[in-house]
């Protein structure tokens, strides 16, 4: 099979450099129907990973947060969200990221979790090692929930069931922090996080996710254990330690 | 008066570089009496900072997180928090801070938040100019609430009462987002967040904040409109516009 790998890194290096170009300058910002604020950055840096899939690869779908999709249907789709964190973006956070996965058939094979601020970029799949910036890495191991790091970006972004379900796991770990949207799926598969759990996600969030961790030797399914694909319903759950997914999944 | 901001360069240099030694490491954790977490990075990070005071000021007072105060009640005194936002730092978000503050009579008149890892250093003080890595910074003016955005490390931080009244202030901004420690308050000092909002702070946090965010143009005060001294209460509210500052205190 192809390697899609390095054509993925430069897909990442493209929307790195538009998004370099606008982090912390004044730009407009406009309202999605759903009141998630896009500004021009997301757009630009989505068209220049768009132009190279066309140009290189032009049988390849594309899927995207910020324009329709193309050929979605193609057994090979790139799935994109330009930049995922948008408010931290906004504010100046080098903790948002850009989210580039490959589908093959509507599952995700290959990941890429780029910070272009912060220069920081994990990348993982069937098949491909996990890295951050090129060096190998792995989840770590944390089978107790006791002693675990658990991760969300906001308890408001759970409905009332669902975020009952967070707080009974919430009540068992070491430590719980917010903020922080797809750069806390990256610490799990660089092993300084346990555990992240989120609701809502849509496929050009989570298919990225997914392979970065599984290659990193984590978990990363939806709140029913089953694998991420292209039509789950955007509850996540991610684990650095299969025993620990066990246990979290009981809870949830 | 002798103008210490070189001197706290410094003392930022010599923590910055023990914390980036350890910074995703695998490191032992000790819990203080109120659960919260100190690692060795912190211990190390201030000690570097106490012996380059005890060379080349020993005149001055210092005041840490992590080890008993000496001569508290100098005319000048020292004040660090050498990890704010240890659980960052351990989950290797690169969004926590090292704080150091002067105190001229108990009243913080020289602050720096010292991001090691991104490598942004935020100062300010009475007669020092606000910068970001050495260039002059601004907070940025938004009169109107509506389109306010406000940051706080966590909900939980607050008590019953406190969390309503955060609340009210949350319900009329443009945009809310959690995590972030002191780096919000940088961030209010170089213009890309409105409002940041906090409860429960120490001395060693807050003492170096309020400096950085007037020199920036900002307003920075506790909930009563307050000036910030070694004496306040924790309870901050730092807005980047005044007008904005004025309409919150009135919510909180």
């Amino acid at each position: 099979m192809t390697n899609f790998a390095p054509f993925a890194h430069m897909l990442a290096d493209s929307s790195g450099a538009v998004i370099r170009s606008y982090f912390r300058t004044p730009m407009p910002v406009d309202y999605k129907t759903d009141e998630s604020p896009v500004t021009i950055a997301d757009r630009e840096a989505e068209s220049a990973i768009r132009q190279l899939i066309e140009e290189i690869y032009p049988d390849h779908g594309i899927i995207g947060e910020e324009f329709p999709s193309i050929r979605e249907d193609a057994e090979y789709c790139w799935i994109i969200d330009p930049i995922d964190g948008t408010k931290s973006f906004m504010i100046g956070r080098p903790i948002f990221g850009t989210l580039i996965a490959l589908m093959r058939n509507k599952t995700p094979i290959l990941g890429i979790i780029d910070q272009p601020i912060a220069g920081e970029r994990w990348c993982g799949g069937d098949g491909v090692q996990a890295t951050l910036n090129g060096a190998p890495i792995s989840s770590r191991q944390c089978p107790q929930i006791s002693s675990a790091m658990l991760c969300t970006t906001a308890r408001e972004l759970f409905n009332e069931s669902d975020g009952r379900a967070y707080d009974r796991v919430k009540e068992r770990v070491k430590y719980y922090n917010y903020g922080g949207d797809c750069y806390n799926y990256g610490l799990v598969a660089s092993g300084t996080v346990d555990i992240v759990i989120e609701a809502g996600l849509k496929a050009h969030d989570f298919c990225a996710l997914a392979p970065v961790i599984i290659a990193a030797g984590g978990v990363c399914t939806d709140w029913e254990g089953k694998a991420i694909d292209f039509y789950s319903d955007g509850r996540m759950l991610a684990c650095g330690d299969k025993e620990l997914h066990a246990e979290v999944l009981k809870l949830l």
